[in-house]
């Protein structure tokens, strides 16, 4: 049988990797998050530092700025966005390949389009939820949340969208799309885990 | 206590209208569809004949064209379409004083903006699903299902963007959003029901 897997793409704030690790161990299924940066890192032979910004924590150059300007990989003439995400989509398909398993971020939604056995999953919450969320968890900054806020939803969907060619958060997309803010973290891992168990 | 409500925004052919009368039926509320429109006719004086095919079933124009090309109430100088909005608005918030229901359509979500007890729902498929579901559902029609979908989608969307200023299907705007065909009609219902009664 194929293995199951449930993509969570989320707004910055929402929660939605904590539901994705609430979800996988609930499930007895592995939760990739930070450790896809190091496999990406570890298929393309570059730093989890550059990766990670490069691709979404960019702070002074939008992320579609750092796609135009950035260099070019020697031996295969990819620039290197496009370099990172050939890693990045081969570590992801490896994935699925491998085991069930819930996997946040990195346009996996998209990467895994055509892998029948998959549940698209959006979490998003109001800018007021979130900001008091990012506070809690990241703590005070010099820009103000929703400051932040803002910056990390430009950037995802920038990222999105040049990748993909689709729109990131648009409700067509996703199997199903909660709003952890209204619904409560609890039940969007209740609703996810129960989705796994009968589909 | 204030009474509870669910908001059903649907794409045409997803199953959102069968979705929230099961959901009614199961929890014992009443679900309001083509009623509202004998409500909205009844606020108004006019026909439910004329406001079905004013607001959403307009065949040769476009919503938007209809909007701005109608005539105007002569009494408030109103043009026909914001003349109809206002009495759907009314009927809208009154239902929500007098009981908990199922409301499917007709921007409710975005009425019941600043009401608290309100679950706002998008239910959507692929255009596949939804050709499939409409062709079963309605019969064959001269014109392809495909174009059909295309031409109400086009409608609503323009609808709901002209009153509400926001876009229709954006995840951001539901508290939660289901692809009914890749879910099924069965398991949507489960999820809602289920949400209304824990929260």
């Amino acid at each position: 049988m194929q293995n199951r897997i449930i993509t969570i793409s989320r707004q910055f704030g929402s929660g939605g990797r904590t539901i994705g690790k609430e979800v996988a161990d609930r499930l007895g299924i592995h939760c990739y998050d930070s450790e896809l940066i190091e496999k990406i890192a570890s298929e393309s032979g570059l730093s989890k530092e550059y990766i990670k910004d490069r691709v979404e924590d960019a702070q002074h150059k939008s992320w579609l700025g750092n796609a135009l300007s950035s260099g070019r990989d020697l031996e295969t003439g990819l620039s290197t966005q496009d370099f990172i995400w050939h890693a990045q989509r081969k570590v992801i398909l490896e994935l699925a390949q491998k085991e069930s398993c819930v996997i946040v971020g990195r346009c996996a939604d998209y990467i895994l389009r055509d892998y029948e056995n998959c549940l698209k999953v959006y979490i998003h919450a109001s800018m007021e939820k979130r900001a008091e969320r990012i506070v809690k968890v990241y703590g005070e900054r010099e820009e103000s949340p929703q400051k932040r806020l803002k910056d990390k939803d430009k950037k995802r969907k920038e990222y999105y969208r040049f990748f993909t060619d689709t729109e990131w958060g648009q409700a067509d997309n996703y199997h199903i799309a909660l709003d952890s803010g209204v619904l409560g973290i609890e039940t969007c891992v209740d609703i996810l885990a129960g989705l796994y168990k009968t589909k």
